[in-house]
């Protein structure tokens, strides 16, 4: 059974925030002690033990079972979202949805077994001058993993979200550390998978939750010598605070966070005479969820003309029939604010529009600023993540401004194009830098709405993601979580089932170089 | 065109040295001074902008070309090799065939192109509630990579070996950094690449050669931001060295340090029985190439019987037939002696058996330990890596002492177990402990020869390497230095190869959910 820390420690505990109605929920989440958190690990490693080597169809009956669970806690589980986030009724039900659509894509995955990418290499005892051994290669779980949930998503990026799921499927086990918005969702979600491992027999300890405000519980986590990889997903300062511990250990880990980013949007020339269309798409974007996406559209690059001009005017007046909606929470909102005051203050930077309302409390006013290619550029800040609903529109001179700008860029988890076909043409040099600098490039459509399925990646280059060569969301994210190994010699009966001669999973595998499903016969 | 760094550094430049003759060969190689490091990087970076985008079927042909200049070195390569390393030539010329063919393999692995690991997933415009986009997934190279050369592979490991071959098959560029220890073997080496560029007309830059003794301008490389990522084959404090150094950087690269290891060897009670020829099969496998091998067997794990008294006699015997042999540097040698030293004066330690010879400047005497299980959990030292002939038995009274030596194993290439059947399945709680430590686990052989093929792993967890989720041989090891990249509703016209409709490469993809061949038709 999944033990959620609720053991004392008297000193401290979480309360979480309605930011609609700026009351502190009353119910309190004790602080894990270090104490309590060694034993949590300590049971999530016994677990890893057994849980490693259930088959991959059990595996896939116990993500399965966590949707079910999940959404047995009905209304409940709605409610405290939207206590605890201010996150609104239809929101959260599709959040909610597309969690338990991640745990069945898993789950699929596990029982259609490819993913292993099992590869045999077959023996030839009359090579010359020496014997060719038998190889065959598969994928293994790392083990314990530490599980770090993001604000801005209570269920598809908290304890049953992305990381988590790929993590089970992967055959790890789960510590998770809730975040302090919303600990009661997660409590929620941890009964639910609590009530999941008994239901489908799995070992106690595969998944636990813990709750820690700061940094605190997250870097015992991140240095205890039995976990082996961290998820996270969270902010520049959060994930690279992580990264570094677990670079300092005595045996580093992988650590892979995903660092949101500023998604650039490049609007080509004959595409802005679509101007007015592009700018209602990207408002919509910028607002949507009060900008509280990491694929929130932050920067937008044009080139000077008449049509840039009326779509400007386009994204002046959509912004501005906007209002003012809630916030995660006042730290976010402050650190909106505070984003916004370092693109006003900026030289050469002004506000092209803002919408509605006198953002109070957790309230946040949609605002976009303008600035030119030349302030940009001599202007740092104006590169860095505003996370709310706010934008930057960089005028540029000529396309040789724009590619300029994007040889400048960091890494971003996407970067959009807006072009016709003769603007792709005329840009594929830009197209070609582009790439390089990000997980996800979208043509004519916005960054929001992570479409979770094989194809995907949300990742990218640094400082977007700590390690570019993986996803946080769809199947790809599993092998964050594996490692390769190879059985040389091995009977067949002792292999795993995946490299058995018979193929008895029935999968693809690269048989002496040739991927099929064909059996080996000896 | 290729250019070996040779312009002046008049202060320093590097000597091999001939570990036969015990003389310093008079070619100079001037060390690369940080302004021409910084040249040769820009140069490497240049390059990739064209080189990343040249159709796989050309880096194939190139690949394939510098293995046919290699080929065409003739004796001059094989005898400077054996100049400097004393190396005898059958084994270089097996190296060289070795080097050629994992060229090979990574140039037919470019041709067939299923590696790409193509994903799509096509659109739903009619998705409820909201449409669903076309994300299609590849890989995309890095970027320019440093490869720094191993001691003890001049050929296979070194600059056109397998972390060279799988980064130019990844797409990248490579400057890479010669070993001291072989400086006029890397040069031929470097100017058979440089052919191979004229010959296919690959970018000026595609590859360099740079030289340096010590750290420092291996430490200027992983400090350059335009190099991407980091191959490494050699010591533990080089490896993690570098490995700080990249994760220190402003923008961490991944470092891929493959950093040796003791490889244990467990011999079960019942194939102690046939301990003669396994004590055979063991002697030959420590005292090959003079025991310079990163899988070479270090460490024999087995159980107190009267048969394990005949295999340990057998090692005694085996052992003392061999003669002295020479190791390829002084400093290596050194070493070895000291790693010999510190068995010799760890308590609780003898001497098993020692070869034939005085061991004098660079020749080694192959030597064979025994310790206890109780000496062994008490002294550290013995847990460690002694490059070069030497072997330490590990004798335990029970299974639960070979079990508790196992948890108690770091991160290893290679882990070997000899058994019978029966032996197996009552030992496999040990083989499940047991492949949580290594990348490779090998029944009934020995762990030295790293056959080059699709499903090898040569790799393992720290501090066998830095990143246990890959291997340095094998095809697996291009994943090295690529990263996913999704394109989302892209027109067909502009996607790459592997991800249009009509799948022009032939190659299997994963099409919504499903691995085929097929074309899309929309």
């Amino acid at each position: 059974m999944v033990k959620e820390m609720v053991l004392e420690d008297k000193e401290r505990s979480i309360q979480a925030f309605n930011p609609v109605t700026n009351e502190t929920l009353k119910q309190k989440f004790p602080v894990s002690s270090r104490t309590q958190l060694d034993e949590t690990i300590f049971k999530a490693d016994q677990a890893f033990q057994l849980y490693s080597k259930i088959p991959y169809a059990s595996r896939a009956d116990f993500l399965t079972q966590i949707g079910i669970e999940i959404n047995n806690l009905g209304d409940e589980l709605i409610k405290t979202c939207m206590n605890e986030t201010g996150l609104p009724e239809a929101r959260i039900i599709g959040e909610r949805g597309r969690t338990v659509a991640q745990l069945n894509l898993f789950a699929d995955l596990l029982r259609d077994g490819s993913w292993l990418n099992a590869k045999i290499d077959t023996s030839d005892p009359d090579r010359v001058p020496i014997p060719k051994p038998d190889i065959r290669q598969t994928q293994i779980p790392l083990g314990p993993v530490g599980v770090f949930e993001a604000s801005n998503f209570p269920l598809a990026f908290s304890a049953a979200g992305g990381d988590t799921a790929s993590a089970l499927a992967a055959g790890c086990t789960v510590v998770a550390k809730s975040h302090s918005g919303h600990p009661g969702t997660s409590s929620l979600i941890a009964k639910a998978i609590s009530k999941a491992i008994k239901v489908t027999e799995m070992p106690e300890g595969t998944f636990s939750l813990v709750h820690g405000p700061g940094i605190e519980v997250g870097m015992d986590m991140v240095n205890h010598p039995l976990i082996k990889a961290i998820g996270f997903t969270g902010s520049y300062s959060g994930g690279k605070t992580l990264f570094d511990a677990a670079a300092d250990r005595p045996d580093p880990i992988p650590v892979f966070a995903e660092m949101g980013s500023v998604n650039p949007v490049f609007v080509l020339p004959e595409a802005t005479k679509l101007g007015e269309e592009i700018a209602a798409k990207l408002v919509d974007s910028i607002v949507l969820g009060t900008g509280q996406f990491c694929t929130n559209p932050g920067m937008i690059i044009v080139q000077d003309s008449v049509d840039a001009v009326v779509f400007k005017n386009e994204l002046r007046k959509r912004v501005g029939g906007v209002k003012e909606s809630t916030m995660l929470s006042q730290r976010i909102k402050n650190s909106f604010e505070e984003g916004v005051a370092r693109c006003s203050n900026a030289p050469g930077t002004k506000e092209l529009g803002r919408g509605k309302g006198d953002g109070k409390n957790c309230q946040a006013v949609p605002v976009i600023f303008e600035t030119s290619f030349k302030s940009f550029l001599e202007n740092k800040e104006l590169s860095e993540e505003v996370f709310g609903p706010s934008s930057l529109v960089v005028s540029t001179k000529e396309k040789r401004e724009m590619i300029e700008l994007a040889k400048e860029l960091s890494g971003h988890l996407t970067v959009t194009v807006f072009g016709t076909k003769k603007d792709l043409s005329e840009n594929a040099d830009l197209l070609s830098i582009l790439e390089k600098k990000t997980g996800r490039l979208i043509l004519n459509g916005v960054p929001t709405g992570v479409e979770v399925c094989h194809a995907m990646v949300h990742g990218g280059p640094f400082p977007a993601t700590t390690d570019a060569r993986t996803s946080s969301v769809g199947t790809t994210a599993i092998y964050r979580f594996t490692r390769p190994i190879c059985f040389q010699n091995f009977p067949n009966e002792i292999l795993p089932e995946e490299l058995k001669n018979e193929n008895p999973l029935g999968i693809m595998r690269l048989l002496n170089g040739e991927l099929t499903v064909n059996k080996w016969y000896e």
